[in-house]
């Protein structure tokens, strides 16, 4: 190998994209479509669903738009994914949760360190937000379907706690939607260089839900 | 007045739109700005800010877009002032709760029933929401500003109820954050049908969030 093209090589290398087609030709293809998920997932969170078109996304991955058309349907289809990729850690903890032996109100709030690592990660915006965009009727009712799921899971959590003692008789729905609601809220205002990490937030959170804000009067 | 131009009049009467235009000449410009701010902030919460035209706008108050920039110059300005319209209440609530007397626990506690109301209110959306639609950097930030002094006085609330012992030492930003979410999230769930008024709403989250979850164990 001449020295002019190693040189070549390695300028390339330093100047390689995040982006599976420039990197590497072996790349399998889901590992490429897991990166037009991922990428849209991003790209979605930051500049909003309807602001980004194909063009931007294809752009970013520095391939063309044809190419996209090889691994995902279309820019519904993708949040959609996007959407299976949030849900993903949520649902792989409730069934930690719900096979965990102990008592249900421990249980429980191991689901809700959990859910507040999944909703502040990458796919959290679209898992909270794929609803709000207007989709056609067929995806956003299994949306519809998929999140109901989860808040069902979540509220038999807190009535086992009834059940066993270790959560007071309270509205268990209504329980569960302030739980969900403080937890989604984190979607909303937690930033990567927040001062407290997803789990000492969740801590914070099950020390207000455990024990309440009452004071000594 | 002959008998055929009374019963038209009756007719058109009875077919009269919800509009003030179509319903009386002399209705102020005020009352019709406000009718302009509210059907905005309908359409928007049903079908999507991106997803509203002011051509959809002016159809649905049954007059000309250029009749509906004698009242407001924009898109934008409108999600604005619906954003103004749903913090309205809350801004008077924390005045209200501000001014009282008695623990702040109590205060705290009245401040959830009325920003309860105001979330579920036609504008609770927008004001919710105005933030995620990628607004121009000027609206934007007075927008964060106007949601962080919420925040904060709702903070200041928690640090008063602590400081008077009606509230226990906890962390106040998340307790703060994880009240807020509770809230906000009722604007994402809420329907007018539901079986529990928001008032009925606001006293279950404050059962939980006053004595907390934890059971006899």
């Amino acid at each position: 190998m001449s020295a002019t093209s190693a040189r070549s090589r390695r300028a390339k290398a330093l100047d390689e994209p995040a982006s599976p087609w420039a990197a590497r030709r072996s790349v399998g293809r889901a590992l490429k479509r897991d990166a037009v998920i991922l990428a849209a997932a991003r790209a979605f969170r930051e500049r909003g669903y309807h602001n980004t078109s194909l063009d931007d996304l294809a752009a970013s991955l520095k391939v063309t738009k044809p190419t996209l058309y090889l691994y995902v349907p279309g820019k519904e289809a993708i949040l959609f994914e996007c959407f299976l990729a949030g849900i993903a850690p949520i649902l792989a903890t409730l069934d930690d949760c719900e096979k965990a032996g102990g008592p249900a109100r421990e249980r429980l709030f191991a689901f809700i360190r959990g859910y507040a690592a999944a909703i502040v990660g990458d796919f959290g915006w679209c898992m909270l937000r794929a609803e709000d965009q207007h989709l056609g009727a067929g995806l956003s009712r299994r949306i519809k379907l998929l999140k109901a799921g989860i808040d069902k899971r979540m509220r038999a959590l807190i009535e086992a706690g009834v059940g066993d003692g270790s959560i007071r008789a309270c509205d268990t729905k209504m329980t569960a939607f302030a739980l969900a609601g403080a937890l989604n809220w984190m979607g909303h205002w937690y930033r990567e260089d927040a001062r407290l990490k997803p789990q000492e937030i969740a801590d914070r959170f099950i020390d207000v839900f455990n024990r309440g804000l009452r004071g000594s009067d």
